[in-house]
Parts: structure tokens; C-alpha cells; sequence
């Protein structure tokens, strides 16, 4: 690698450049909304790395062994979408189409493009999903491609950020180079350092990081930051490239209050006369990666679920959780592990311990986790990431931005609801399934038995999109015998007669107290039907109509907020069912819990077996 | 303030730590479970910090210039409690409460108890809220008071900690110390640093901090430390103490499997004895602070709320709520601005520049926003916060234990639902109303015209707990007359008459949509009823169920996915009525959605008035 340019090159990186910055200006105008400024900062950045640095056939954007190229500072999508007009990917008309109905090229990249890996446009998410792209190119794949992430200044302030720098060095990931385009201009003013790029660059040093501060107009000075960041040390680096917003038009640079504003057609025009490009609509080839392929994986086996005896015993759904995965690892070798410092509560120990190659320490850092996943999910892999239900809420914003990014990642949320006992709300997750059910395709998956809990993990990857699984931390009954049939959609009817008076639709910790109900109303001669709703999104709205017909009143129980959980899921059925309505009550938490056993938090919450013979009575 | 201690000073410390650390034993062993060896490791810093630096009044917890002292490591709160008995605030009877249904003394603390200001136990919150405090102790009450927190190491990983390591220098907040109890061992093994308290010290100065790593059992270097932190030198100050989990007993000392453990009654008598405590009850009298009072506001004022004349105009509620605040902060010196870097398109500019002193930029750190908001309302504050609806996302975690801290904070998130246009689905809040709604004693609000918003604005000062206003981008007409009147639980039945064969729910920017279709019907000669279904948590239940009763069928329209909506909300309504569910057709946003223009997208979603109408149809 040569880091003395010559002058071809210059004029080459030169011509890219203004045509990105044309481009970037053109679209946006077209658009009359959009980002061309902030675009316009990072083209020289992007210039040199497209025609110097960046390995990827653009004609099979899956190969294994293309670079990855990820815009964290989504807003600058013109300046990438120019990139792929510049590389022949897209043509002049459909760059046009930016931000318009129906165009992939949307306002932010989504995978709507076949090249974007992932959709960015909520900051601060884009390097610690290159984290994840990084750690399967070094520790799965094997392979020599690199990841680039473009960073915005304003993001840096993002926590999130600071999670991928800590882990990133942590895990010597060398193949992932953030560029951080430090325009100094944020939406509303400056930003909080400004253009003090010594200040990244200590932080970036101090979380184990190389740094280089570049004047980011500067083809050398760029060039040669490249080229020392491909050099592998073990660290990953962070070139800091102090840039002008708006570069290369008077009227545009460095002035506060163009940040997201398109050119008028006038101002367009005056700022591609200023912009006087050599070239218009040159095709500017991308150098395609060698052809390697990831290193080989042991062959698939036929899964061998673990197996729990009818036999009076109990089995926590969390420790099921964990030996399915074990067991979920020894026939799929894509399935990756992840958790955040919390492996001996989930039981993802049991994966971790067995295939320590594929289990990727997350600590408390929930943010990463998903991203990490989110990353490996882009090269293919089959991630599951499993932490306290409650803690999932830290990395809400990554699992909404997974489903936009069409991610298949596969998540775990042990300790759910007040049943956890003694340590106390801040760890009881009490809006999990309404956080995971209002989430775009997701599938949300609830299970009170260890046999069940090990059929849905072998579900749950064979399905695509977000799935999550909720386990709980306490020991319960097996209910099912090892033959029984699980499946995402489906749902279990445990008791039925033609006498059922009610129906009680329950799941995970409240299915065990709805059965003891029903054993409680047996001997006084109420007959109720109980519905073990473990697939709680898709829900099984079957066998829900069925029993509303045949029972004509229903009691939700869970564990679980009152909003958006399993009570709200029964009853979205209802609103798509034709004909008469049944009565529906529901039985949640409604009051704030603090300590105690798990029967007392039960009891007091409401929703313990005596709460419901009481509801049901009170239907009679 | 001297730094070098006496001996019989050294011998209080050696006192209080054992004594402590005897507490934390016995109370875990009595209750069966808890924290005691990371308790242990934290008894010399606490100890001194106690006896020493600590200025609190036990009898009056709301004393203004009280220091607050927050466990970052919630699960330390054995120590916490321990504490509290040596201060004389609890009896030893009641620490042997802890963990017990019932108890103030919950697992991880919570406001039950009076000297708690914040419940922590979700990891990596306690230093962002301590950010809040120390915002309101420098800038806002002007009093010299110090905010203690006591982190442990694990939750470093947390990138919430670095958006407070962020905001605290930039705010120069000095009286902020933060105290790492670097005991190497996390729940399932090392930390990610172990004892690289180097690596701490260095990330802390990277980000502006004073960085002082001392041995956490040497009481001279604790106390030198100490007296460092609290000379006011424009930053504030990490205190990195390399410490050993279990200190103080043989077999616990650096031990890994012993977090989270209680002793059994054998391994406690063990471990007392080998502590020797020359004290077991004794009371350790804590300094009483300076009696000051916070810097003098101005005089409350009559609100003069902005007022909208109806002459067919638009205004988009986000400005709205934008002029409400800036009212509303004429009229109250306490209510305080936060925004994260969207100022300009949230509308909370037009306060944070009338009132630069009670505005704190948050920049792109939303869990920082959220905690420094919680932080305030510890010091009675009025925090309002606002970001994009969206990206409130990124911060639910802190929503969800700001309602176990029993804090009382504003939230408005702007650009609300796929009516945004063009930025696309990461910009597209669709989840939040599910998010906002299944949080404890959340008031959630969704106005739909500049009069009602204003109002509604008021109306958050007045509420208690979590409150919550979405807004909408787009202008929109001004539907009502500046004298009419909204209130939390309230709604408004726009169109009725006897003849209504469906109702239509809705808000914001859909109940536009509503009133249009309502429009078309009545040319088709079909009457509806349409409700402006405007507080959507607690939701006006009396209306609905009349409206239920007198037309049969209702649609509920909404900017929104599915699950945990507005729809949900009209549903829950009729889980509490006696009698079967009316006929309910949910119409929300259904498909991931791209650009577009508002109108364009609204119609792609199904929410639009055409797919009202259609939806009426189907049901004559």
C-alpha cells in the first residue's frame, strides 16, 4: 500500500469528490428536503476511500468477503446514495427519486437497498453494529474485509458510542475504522466539542483505540490515515477529520442553520457554479474484495432438544432456555451467543461454556448487545442475546431500529415480572411484552414449561425478524411431556368441557396459577377452561374465538403491566372477529411492587391463583 | 478541611467500616439473599465519606442544602441500609426487615425509604441522575451541597455513564463525585477492566473529569481523596478505589461465585468472628449541613397560555407546545428546559433562549436527558424534556425507573407517526405511545390543535409522575376556540347526533383525517360520531362506553402500530365494563413504511380519512 499519491489520484479523488458534492446537492434539491451540507463535509472522506480503499462488488453485495460500509450519520444518505450513483449501482434518474414515495432511496438507508446493511438515522447506532459486522469478520467469517463506519460529530455524545469504543478494543477488533466527519455544526448550533479534535482523539485513545486526526479536506493527510488504519495492530482506529459543513460552496460552509435544508433551484445553481465539477455522471469503479470465503463450519446435526420427566419435578423456564441453546449450538454451528454479564441468571452459561468461539461477552452494555447481534445478523449469522426482561428496555431504540434494519436476531429476557421475588421492581420486567410486541413483525413468545421452552428456542431460529422469548426465574412445574408440540402462532387448551363457564387465558408464571384455580374450582363445582397462550404475538386468535363462543367471558392473567401485554393481545382478536364479543377482564399488575417472595408479590399484585377463582366468581 | 486523620479518627473509620460490613452480613443472612460481599467492598469508602465528608440531616431528607448520596450499585444497598442504622435512622430491628414483603428496606433501594432519592438497581443510572442533581445544585438552587455516588465496576460498560462523564465537565459540575468501588469481580467473573483502575482514570480525564485512584481500604488515601474531590477546581471528580470484593473475611475475599450470595447462619457466625467488630449497635452522629436555602426565585405568575385564533389557519402542535412552554415558564420560575440537540424542531428553543438559565442542553444523550430530568425533580423542579417521540426509545429504561423513583418529569416527544413525510421509518415514533403507556402512573397525552395543546402543557405542570405529550410535525387546522377547556381524563365529542352509526376515536393528527371523513359521509348521508380521544392515558371511559352504547361500533384511527395504542387504550375501557365487548376496528399503521409525503404515507398505512370511510362502510 502506497501512501504517497500521485497526481492522477488526486485528480481522480478530486473529481469524485465534487461530483458527490453535485450530486448530494442535486437529489436534495429535487427532494426539496434532506441533508446536503452535512453530506457535503464528508465527500473528500468518502472520495478517497471509494476509489483507494474500499473492496466491494457492487453487483453481489452478499459476498462474503466485501468491505462493510456503514453510514452511522444516516442524515448523510445524498452523499451515499451519490456513492452508488458514482459506482454505477444507481442511475442519475433513480438518484433523483431520493425521498420520494415508493424510491428505495429513502430519507435515511434502509436495506431497502440492497447495499445498506443496515437502516441508520437514529444516531449513535451505527458503530456499535459495526462492532457486531467486526466480530464476525474476525472470530467467525475469518475473513479480511473491513468495516468503515461514518460517524457524525453531534452522535459522539451518544453513550452508545462509548459501549462500541469499550468493546471494540476489548475484543481487538482491527478490521473496524470509524470516520468521524467532525463538521462542528449540529442541528441547532454547535455541537458540544466543536471542532476539538484532540478531545475525540484522547477519548478514543483512553478506551484503547488508535486516533488520528486528519484535516479532513486533505487528500494526503486522508490518505494516509487509510492507509495506517488498515495496517492490523489489534485496535481498532478512529480517524478524526476536522471538516467544513457545506465544503466547497461559499454560502454553505461552516454557516449555522443549513443543517437538513435543501437548495432552492436558484441557490443549486449557484452553488454548482461554484462547485465547477470536472465530471457529471462519471463511473468511478470500486475494487472488488479477493474471493475468499468464511471459514468452513462443522456440518449441521440433527438438534437434539434436552428432555424434561413428567415426573412431579420442576424446571425453571430460564435453565430450559439455557440447555435448549446448548443444545441448539451442537446442531447449528451459525448460532452465536450473547448475553450482558448476566450468562449464569439467563443460563446462557450452558452455551457459553460449550462453544466458547461463538459466545461473545457483552458486559452490562445492553445498547451493544443488540447492535452486536444486529451486526452478526448482517453477516448471516443466527444471534441470540438473552439479559434481564427489564434490561431489554436499555436497548429499546436498537430493537426498533433492528426491525427497520430487517435484522433476524433472536432475544431472551429472563426475570420477568413480579414473580422474581426479592430483589425488587427495578429488576422486574413489568412492559416487556408490550415493548417487544410493538415492535414491526415481531413474534413474542411467552412459555411456562421446560419442554415447551426447548421447542420454542428450536422456533425461534427458524424464524425471521425480531423473536423474543420471556423466561422466568423461578422453578415450575413440567407441565407437557417431552412428545408435545409447540409452535410459534399455536396455543394450548389444557383444560376444556362443554360446562366451562369461563375461559382463563394465562402464560409462563400465570398459566401455574390459573391451574391451581381451576383445581380450586373443581372441587366447588365451576368448570373453566384454561388456554396456555405462550405464543402471545402471533397469537393463536383460533382457539380464542373458539372458547369466547363456547365460554363467553375470558380472564387474562399475567405477569405483566395491565398495557400492551397479554390481556391487550387477547383482546386485538376480538377486533378482527365477526360476530357476537365476549366479556374480557384482565388480571395485571396494577400496583407498584417492592420486596417479597414470589406467592406474597403474587398474591399482592393480584394475580395469583385466588385473584383469579376470585374473577371467576364474581363472572358466575 | 485537614487530610491527615487522627488515630481516633482512624479508629471511628475502623469501627463504622466493620460495623458495617457485620450489618450487611446479618441482614443478608436473615433475609436469605441479597449483596453482602459487594457491600463489604464498599464499607472503608463509605465509612469514611460518612463520618467525615457526608453532610445530611437524617431528620429532615428535604432539607435543601442536604448532600445526596446515590448508590449507583443499587445491590450494595445492604451497606446503604447498614448506613442508616449507624446514622440512627432505622433500628437494627428494621434492617433485619430487608427483603421482607412489606419492608421499606427493598432489595435494591427505592424511595420507599426517605433518604433515597432515586431507585437504582438497574445498572448505570445513578451517575446521570447524579448529573441532574448536581445540575440543580450548581445552576438552579445555587447551594453548596455535594452529590456522593457510589458506582461499582461493572456498570462502566454502561454507555450511560459516559454521557454523564460527557455532560458533567461541560457543565463544570465540581460538586459531583463520583466513587468507584473497583472490586475486579462482577456477577459471573472479571470485569471487562478487572483492576485496571489506570484504564478508569485515563477514560475519566479523557472526559474532562479529576481522576484520583486510591487503595478503597487505606483510610489515609480514602480521605485525602475526599478532601480532593470537594475543593472546587471547575470539574468534577472520580475517585477509583481498588477494592476487594468481600473485604474483611477470609473465605469471601476475591472470591468468583460469591455475588449476589447470602451467608448461611454458620458462614455469618464464621465471618463475625473473623471481623471482630469493636462495635455492633453503635451511632455515628453524620454532619449536619450549612442551614442555607436555594437562590431566590421570582414570584409565580398567572399563566397566560398562547392563544390561537380559529380563522383557518394551521399550526402544528409541536410549535404549540413549543409557545405553552415558554408561557409556562413566565408564569413558573421552577419548570426547567431539557432538550437532546432537536431544539429547533421540537419548539423548546423559544424557552431555552427566553430563559438560557433554566435550559440545559442535552445534546444526542437521551438517557442523560431523562436522568438529569429525574435528577431535577429529586430538588423539586418542574423538568420538561423533549426529543423526537422516536428516539424517547433510546431512553426507556430511565422512563421505567423514573416511575420507580416515584419522579415526577414532563416528556414530549415530537414527530410522531409515518404523517413525518419524508425522513423515513428511524425518525417515525410508532411505539411510543405502547412505551409511554406501560409505565407505572404514566399520564399520557396526544393533542390534536395548538389551543388544546397549550392547555394540555399547563395541565403537565399540575400532574404528578411520568407525563407524556406527543406531538405532530405537520401544521394542522385550528379546530378549537382558544376558551375551551382540556383536562387529563378528558375528551371531546366533536360530531354526535342520534342517528351516529359508528363512532370514530382518534387523535393528533389522525382525528384531522376523522373530521374529513366525517365530511364525506354526511354527503353520503351517513352520520358518525367522532371523538377527540385526546388523553389517551387515563382515558375518558364514560364517553366511550356512551358512545358505545348508542352507536354499537367503534373505529379508533391512529398514527401509530397496533399493538399498545390509543386502540388498546379504547379497548381496556371496555375490559372494566360489565358486559361484552362492543364491536372495535382498530385501524393503525400496518406495514413498514419509507418517504413519502404525509398524505402519501397516511394513505399507505390505512389511516387515512379515505380508509375511514371505507372502514365506516363496512360496517353499515
Amino acid at each position: 500500500m502506497t501512501t504517497t499519491q500521485t497526481q492522477p489520484q488526486v485528480q481522480q479523488w478530486t473529481n469524485l469528490a465534487q461530483q458527490l458534492r453535485v450530486d448530494s446537492i442535486r437529489c436534495t434539491t429535487a427532494a426539496g428536503s434532506g441533508h446536503p451540507t452535512s453530506s457535503m463535509s464528508a465527500a473528500d472522506l468518502m472520495a478517497v476511500l471509494m476509489i483507494s480503499y474500499l473492496h466491494y462488488d457492487f453487483d453481489t453485495p452478499k459476498l462474503p468477503n466485501n468491505d462493510h460500509l456503514i453510514f452511522s450519520k444516516g442524515h448523510a444518505s445524498p452523499l451515499l446514495y451519490s456513492m452508488y450513483k458514482a459506482a454505477g449501482a444507481i442511475s442519475d434518474e433513480e438518484l433523483m427519486t431520493l425521498r420520494k414515495f415508493g424510491s428505495r432511496l429513502e430519507g435515511h438507508p434502509t436495506p431497502a437497498l440492497p447495499w445498506v446493511d443496515v437502516a441508520t438515522g437514529s444516531l449513535g447506532q451505527g458503530l456499535p453494529i459495526g462492532v457486531g459486522v467486526a466480530l464476525s469478520g474476525k472470530y467467525l467469517d475469518k475473513l479480511p474485509y473491513h468495516i468503515w463506519v461514518l460517524l457524525g460529530d453531534s452522535e459522539m455524545a451518544e453513550g452508545s458510542q462509548w459501549e462500541a469504543f469499550d468493546h471494540a478494543s476489548h475484543y481487538k477488533l482491527d478490521n473496524l475504522v470509524g470516520i468521524l466527519d467532525c463538521n462542528r455544526l449540529g442541528q441547532r448550533g454547535e455541537t458540544e466539542l466543536g471542532w476539538n479534535t484532540e478531545a475525540y482523539a484522547a477519548r478514543a485513545k483512553a478506551f484503547g483505540w488508535n486516533a488520528i486526526i486528519v484535516d479532513g479536506h486533505n487528500y494526503d493527510e486522508i490518505n494516509k490515515a487509510y492507509a495506517q488504519a488498515i495496517q492490523p495492530n489489534g485496535s481498532p482506529t478512529l480517524i478524526i477529520a476536522k471538516t467544513i459543513k457545506g465544503k466547497g460552496v461559499s454560502f454553505l460552509e461552516n454557516v449555522n442553520g443549513w443543517h437538513g435544508k435543501a437548495l432552492s433551484k436558484e441557490q443549486e445553481a449557484k452553488a454548482l457554479d461554484e462547485l465547477h465539477p470536472n465530471v457529471r455522471s462519471m463511473t468511478f469503479p470500486v475494487q472488488k474484495p479477493e474471493n475468499k470465503q468464511p471459514a468452513p463450519l462443522p456440518e449441521k446435526k440433527p438438534l437434539e432438544l434436552p428432555r424434561y420427566e413428567l415426573n412431579g419435578g420442576a424446571v425453571a423456564t430460564r435453565k430450559a432456555y439455557g440447555d435448549a441453546l446448548k443444545a441448539l449450538g451442537a446442531a447449528d454451528p451459525e448460532v452465536v451467543g450473547l448475553d450482558g454479564e448476566v450468562s449464569n441468571s439467563t443460563y446462557t452459561e450452558e452455551f457459553a461454556k460449550t462453544y466458547p468461539d461463538r459466545y461473545f461477552e457483552q458486559y452490562i452494555a445492553e445498547q451493544q448487545m443488540i447492535a452486536a447481534a444486529v451486526g452478526m445478523s448482517v453477516r448471516e449469522k443466527k444471534p441470540f442475546a438473552s439479559t434481564f426482561a427489564a434490561f431489554l428496555s436499555r436497548a429499546y431504540d436498537f430493537i426498533r431500529m433492528a426491525a427497520i434494519s430487517r435484522a433476524n436476531i433472536r432475544l431472551c429476557g429472563s426475570h420477568a415480572g413480579v414473580s422474581i421475588g426479592e430483589d425488587g421492581p427495578s429488576q422486574m420486567a413489568l412492559e416487556d411484552l408490550a415493548m417487544l410486541r410493538a415492535v414491526y413483525g415481531s413474534t413474542v413468545l411467552y412459555p411456562s414449561d421446560p419442554n415447551q421452552t426447548a421447542q420454542l428456542v428450536a422456533e425461534m431460529a427458524q424464524h425471521d425478524g425480531i423473536v423474543y422469548l420471556r423466561t422466568t426465574r423461578e422453578k415450575t412445574p413440567v407441565l407437557y411431556g417431552t412428545d408435545e408440540k409447540f409452535e410459534v402462532g399455536g396455543s394450548k387448551v389444557i383444560h376444556q368441557s362443554a360446562q366451562d363457564k369461563v375461559t382463563v387465558v394465562a402464560a409462563g408464571i400465570t398459566l401455574h396459577e390459573a391451574l391451581q384455580a381451576y383445581d380450586q374450582l373443581k372441587d366447588q363445582h365451576v368448570l373453566i377452561r384454561v388456554i396456555d397462550a405462550y405464543s402471545v404475538k402471533p397469537i393463536d386468535a383460533e382457539t380464542l374465538i373458539t372458547a369466547a363462543q363456547e365460554t363467553g367471558k375470558l380472564i387474562v392473567v399475567e405477569d405483566h403491566w395491565p398495557e400492551g401485554g397479554l390481556g391487550d393481545a387477547v383482546l386485538e382478536v376480538f377486533t378482527e372477529a365477526d360476530g357476537p364479543l365476549p366479556q374480557v377482564v384482565k388480571l395485571a399488575v396494577q400496583s407498584m411492587p417492592g420486596s417479597g417472595t414470589p406467592a406474597e408479590l403474587l398474591e399482592e399484585a393480584g394475580i395469583s391463583a385466588h385473584h383469579i377463582v376470585q374473577a371467576v366468581r364474581a363472572l358466575l
